[in-house]
């Protein structure tokens, strides 16, 4: 039956002058438009610096720059998309540029021993062997991966995944630290394009910061303590004060070190207790039950789509909540989270507003909506290609 | 881009004097060939009574048929096959018959409300929201619906599950209770064509069954105590005595309203111990953490499909093994199972091999070993078909 079907495509295409690739159906393309044809992958690379638009300032220090390699693994004439970031203050887990790009060549060397992409479990398993860190480059591997597939399928990832992309959740936005004149500022512009507004919380400056914002809009806050709050009396009178200031969920109270302490808040407060700095992998997140109300799943950490979506399975398993985060990316990197994205409770997917030198056009914000692009794979187009039509 | 490409493969196509329906490249069909086409989701079922090729006899009862009930859903010209199967001593979990045929009429008159079959959460999630019981009614819809996706994106779901199909593992197939010389010669048949066989334990004839196997094979032994012991120190001993015997697993050892008994036999036993009886669905994963080594899938408890992966990775995610059982099914319900095989540890997917009125050619048992179709959806083909071909 089934060859039957595929000699009739095969003959429809063939008596018309073309000659198609026959596994390839979903996005079949004649060869002569197609780069290059080979049945082998292999994967480029390069360093590519993220310019940020605005100097980004958190708790413990600020940036203009950030440090990112753009990755494309090439299969049968398709090329899959990925993409690795390393902001500095996590090269323990992500790498830096120099060990991610190392790392990058190890896998150029092996990627072609693999003679089929949809075997991504052993792919992906086996890339993730070869070494203990460089999170952000297997992640870059794994997005490209499930680019390149989604194209050999036809389809983008969250229709795969079974997901309704009506169901995208909004996205939250950053407000940064500043002064109260410069944040009512930023939170009017702000305030007209999106619905949840985030906060980075943990500084003297907080109840300043949160009225200022208060001050100008009515919207739904989130805020990140990045771990700030030490003592777990304060943080929970802290939380109850921002539960009346309209603040609808908390991440990373306290120091990962103080797992108890999270407990005793979490069990107390008024709003969910996500987990940052507290969970990294699929592995983190059975001992965190109990302790937190929900995670935050992040690519570079957690080495890309394929844990990530594991992580939202296990992670419902355990009756918890799920938010997606993101480092300053790409629209590659966001718009390969943003597949997820139907099946997670929030997403702080703003990483692609943040810099000026986007390479990619994807995934949207509409309305403060995530919009998810219609396209295969993770659905990205090169700005490049992108202006050309 | 996309809407180039879809412009040429369609224009191949219609000047080919085909016309081809363009979003199921994978499958793509000439309509004429193609039993009907509407892009509205319908569902047909029937009842099937499954003759058994040998009366089966466990610890609590024997008998000679199955209640089976087999579901087509058809879409855009394509069917989607799947199967609902009754066992009586578990109706109040899986439905009976009756419960489920009234289950199904009702999804029946739903299902065209749902526009689009890739939407697999919602359309699966309402289904089950429908009813707290019937849950093999739920996975007949679920495969029949998976059955029906895979054929549009024209992949089998281990691909897109991306699993490598070379790594699914053995089956075991169960030598039934009988008198020592049928249990030899018995065991002298399966041996030939499996690698690990299955006893069903917890009667007091328990050590002449392993000795009559073990009399005429040295082949590894899964034994199933279906709660069948009741005293953890009788338990552990049996266990004790199994492992010198060869067995490498045990399922259920004891009652499932023994959970702490159990906890202590896993923590003390040779052989990783197995959930069977204590586990249904994706809810009952995270209390079984610390009392068993992990659990048995079975598509029929679980609802199907969906909710299996998603049991596999938070089971994972826990640190347990898996094991994927089943009950008397046709090539329809194995199949779908069968799909998950290469993430599981032990499969015990005999139920199609002892039937003597199978609808479906699919998964086949090659030297021991499963061996997945490589056909779209759950890759079986209705035996009519097959013989025609």
């Amino acid at each position: 039956m089934t060859d039957r079907r595929h000699f009739l495509h095969t003959a429809a295409a063939a008596s018309a002058g073309l000659i198609l690739t026959p596994h390839v159906h979903g996005m079949t393309l004649p060869k002569a438009n197609r780069k290059s044809s080979s049945k082998r992958m292999s994967l480029t690379f390069f360093p590519y610096e993220l310019k940020m638009r605005h100097v980004f300032t958190v708790a413990s220090y600020s940036r203009s720059t950030t440090p990112d390699i753009q990755v494309e693994l090439s299969y049968d004439g398709l090329t899959g998309y990925g993409e690795a970031c390393m902001p500095p203050y996590l090269a323990r887990e992500l790498g830096t540029v120099d060990s991610v790009m190392q790392f990058l060549a190890r896998v150029a060397t092996r990627i072609g021993d693999f003679s089929d992409p949809f075997q991504m479990e052993e792919i992906l398993g086996e890339i993730d062997r070869m070494d203990d860190g460089n999170a952000a480059g297997k992640a870059a591997v794994d997005i490209a991966l499930h680019d390149l597939v989604g194209k050999l399928m036809g389809q983008p990832w969250y229709r795969i995944w079974g997901l309704n992309p009506a169901k995208a959740p909004d996205t939250t936005f950053t407000i940064g630290i500043d002064t109260p004149e410069v944040v009512r500022e930023k939170t009017r512009e702000c305030a007209a394009r999106f619905n949840i507004l985030k906060v980075k919380v943990g500084l003297d400056s907080d109840r300043d910061m949160i009225q200022a914002i208060r001050s100008v809009t009515t919207l739904p806050l989130a805020v990140d303590a990045n771990q700030g709050w030490k003592d777990r009396q304060q943080a929970i009178d802290m939380i109850h004060w921002l539960h009346e200031q309209g603040v609808v969920m908390v991440e990373q109270p306290m120091p990962k070190t103080q797992l108890d302490d999270i407990a005793w808040l979490t069990e107390r407060s008024p709003v969910p207790i996500f987990a940052d700095e507290s969970v990294q992998r699929l592995s983190d997140i059975a001992r965190l039950q109990g302790a937190f109300s929900g995670i935050n799943i992040k690519l570079m950490k957690c080495t890309g789509m394929r844990e990530a979506w594991k992580m939202v399975q296990a992670t419902r398993a355990l009756g918890m909540k799920v938010m997606l985060g993101c480092m300053t990316e790409t629209s590659c990197g966001i718009s390969a989270a943003a597949q997820l994205s139907p099946a997670v409770d929030f997403a702080d997917l703003d990483g692609n507003l943040l810099i000026a030198n986007d390479r990619f056009r994807g995934v949207e914000v509409v309305k403060g909506r995530l919009t998810l692009p219609g396209g295969a794979g993770i659905g990205v187009t090169p700005v490049s290609v992108a202006r050309r039509e």
